[in-house]
């Protein structure tokens, strides 16, 4: 019998805000970074998992410090019974009755928890020697209902009715997969609508994605409406008009200076408006989207949990949602918000970028295709083309499509020396100098 | 010219789980705890803030970390410049651009902010000589809107309708004062109910309560039925017909067995159910007290911040609310939630108990009574008697009323040999050593 021996963490950072890589509204100079973790074990094998807490620089500490509270929950368990249980697990963590009270279920808590119960399916799909999307894809209903904690959601979705889901998607599975390994999943890009980039640089970008085969890019607005409306009209312009074009405010505006905002941008064809307001504000959602109909309106990304998904979809707040992977209690707690979102009919168009979020992301969207929404067409995933080169299983885009990943797992490792150079603040890439490594690979970084 | 010099930060951890106090559905073995900070400054008389955040054991390191995450945004700064702008000041802690992605104002960063927000009004009130209450009380209509971040709230409060209802509670601002000095402010007591006490002891202290002048008491509920239907009975019939009486589920049922549960509750004339639900789910609030009318709903104390507090009076989802001192963004958010009840109508019954947060809240009810809703009559501060001796200035109870404070400052500093006897994990309390002091006073402990 193994048994969990360590949660190791590392604070990541990657120094992006040099280039204004992924400025936009309320985010002007991030340095993409990750609390990154390997779930250890005294498995004869080296049976590990890893997982990882995107954040974007300053706090990347408080957050690796989460991670470790959590240890007295994880360590000295027993790996299979933990891996045949990840509903079990899951709760085990988010139930801890004291740590509840730093939420419950929200901000940098319950990131560490969602971070360690990745970290436990990247092991559990290791262990199946599968990667991740095909793990979740092979379950049967009654197992994938056994990982969810339909806590607050009976009003909206019971076991049962996510058991119908379920059971409704079973036939045609296969072919979906077969689909899946063939043609991919639809991406979008981000690449060209930073807000820190020229028109020049905007122009050539967008052309470019139209000419790699994406069909949707998504362009950063809410600084100037004046800059807005340049940008979106030189788009528009680059991609021609049968390339869909979607903009991301990033949580700008209060309710009625975002329905005028949109109201000046809406003659672009706007595929969608991303985080017009509060994450927070269900009702202010729903009240933009009224104001500014027939624009699309969406949200997800700064989505604390499950319970403000389920608001934002029974008060017809949004047309569609974006998940991400490292924010919500882990890839339970996004299968819950996939089955809310089959079960309400909206589509879903997961957040990625950052470090790793679209590594971890793309199974999601592929089990969903396969095992719960049985639909790929009318919905992307997130492409920005950032930082992949540090990850062991890099994402793959062919012709504006995620490939599906073929290594068991869940795609979230690090390369040893991409951590080793970038840990903060005593890597060389902050320091210059080298810090010391245990010669067997990484040491483990005292949290905080 | 003074400077901030330091944020130091305490994990101090009072072992209450041994005695069952604090015990309620969901949170069965608290550890009252604090994550405490001290701001210092290089002032000649020595001027400095005290702030706190409540936390229930595990996890208040991780919170400590949070705290000591911001002294990038205060070391070094114009304490003056700071304190003659305590809007500017919140709202430089709450938009720093990486740090915003551990929630946004939500969770253990909000609650660190707060804590740190918290701390410089103190420091303000004590350089102007008064108590919070009264250098709250006696700022402009002008000067308190300008504390307030309305981003967000603008659907539901401008700051011009800020102004109208503060400017309408100018007259009779001397007479309140001069009424809470001599009468003090009402006070509930949740002292009987707590889940682990036995009948005898939960009738017994609803007896006391009731003698010692009490009006309102609450109790407990949501672990059992039949259990809670027994209870209830006990203490209704304990405090007689003309004592009110509320219950608190702590976030234990979904919508549907809320609303079953307080069903077989509501012959006992229930003052209101405090946190049915999912602290997130307005909606479901909502649904419940449509539910169960005419029995008042209520809820706050995990709210985690304005923007939830404007949807739940939006969405007619309470009846009254609860406000925390130590939960969201500090006094300037907590007066934004004080003006947003008063335009709505709506009582609130400040949540307090835990370390401290009866000596924080009364501040904000009093002040709330002199300078906004000119109401008090009809709401109460909730009251637990724990762990009030830690404090310098603790609060005083006469007749079920809190004392206005007299002592300058926000009452947030605790006795030098109380923070070193419950430091956690070397105080002598948890470890039974006795650790090294300087020998000033309190040494830091390195946070985390």
């Amino acid at each position: 019998m193994s048994r969990f021996t360590a949660i190791d963490t590392y604070d990541v950072r990657f120094p992006t805000s040099r280039e204004l890589d992924g400025s936009d509204a309320m985010n002007p100079d991030p340095d993409y970074s990750a609390a990154y973790l390997i779930l250890r074990t005294d498995d004869p094998d080296g049976l590990a998992g890893h997982g990882l807490v995107f954040t974007i620089g300053r706090g990347n500490d408080v957050q690796t410090a989460a991670i470790s509270a959590l240890s007295h929950l994880v360590l000295g368990r027993d790996v299979d019974a933990v891996l045949d249980d990840l509903g079990a697990f899951a709760r085990s963590l988010t139930d801890d009755s004291q740590l509840r009270w730093l939420g419950p279920e929200k901000g940098v808590m319950h990131m560490a928890i969602g971070g360690v119960i990745n970290a436990a399916w990247d092991m559990a799909a290791r262990r199946a020697g599968k990667p991740l999307w095909r793990f979740i894809a092979d379950m049967t209903p009654e197992q994938l209902v056994r990982t969810i904690d339909f806590r607050y959601l009976s009003d909206a979705l019971t076991p049962e009715q996510a058991l119908e889901l379920l059971r409704a998607a079973e036939p045609g599975k296969a072919q979906r997969v077969a689909a899946l390994l063939q043609e991919g999943y639809p991406a979008y890009t981000t690449s060209p609508g930073w807000l820190g980039y020229s028109d020049e640089k905007l122009t050539r970008l967008a052309r470019e994605a139209v000419a790699e085969g994406f069909r949707t890019i998504k362009l950063k607005v809410g600084l100037s409406v004046e800059d807005d409306i340049r940008r979106c009209g030189l788009a528009r312009e680059a991609i021609g008009p049968d390339v869909a074009m979607a903009v991301d405010a990033n949580q700008r505006w209060d309710v009625g200076p975002a329905i005028a905002w949109m109201k000046q941008l809406a003659q672009f064809d706007i595929a969608w408006i991303e985080e017009p307001t509060s994450p927070d504000d269900v009702l202010g959602h729903a009240a933009i989207r009224r104001g500014i109909a027939p624009v699309p309106v969406s949200t997800g990304e700064h989505t604390q949990n499950r319970v403000v998904f389920k608001q934002l979809l029974q008060a017809q707040a949004v047309d569609l949602i974006q998940i991400d992977a490292a924010r919500v209690g882990g890839v339970n707690e996004n299968l819950a918000i996939l089955l809310l979102a089959a079960k309400f009919g909206v589509r879903v168009f997961p957040h990625a970028g950052g470090v790793g979020l679209c590594e971890l992301v793309q199974h999601l969207a592929m089990a969903d295709f396969v095992a719960i929404s049985g639909s790929k067409e009318d919905r992307a995933i997130e492409f920005v083309d950032h930082l992949h080169e540090h990850f062991v299983d890099p994402v793959r885009i062919r012709h504006g499509r995620y490939l599906a990943p073929e290594q068991p797992g869940f795609s979230a490792e690090m390369h040893v020396d991409s951590v080793r150079q970038h840990l903060y603040p005593a890597g060389p890439v902050w320091s210059g100098e080298v810090p010391a490594v245990a010669s067997d690979g990484l040491s483990a970084q005292a949290a905080g």
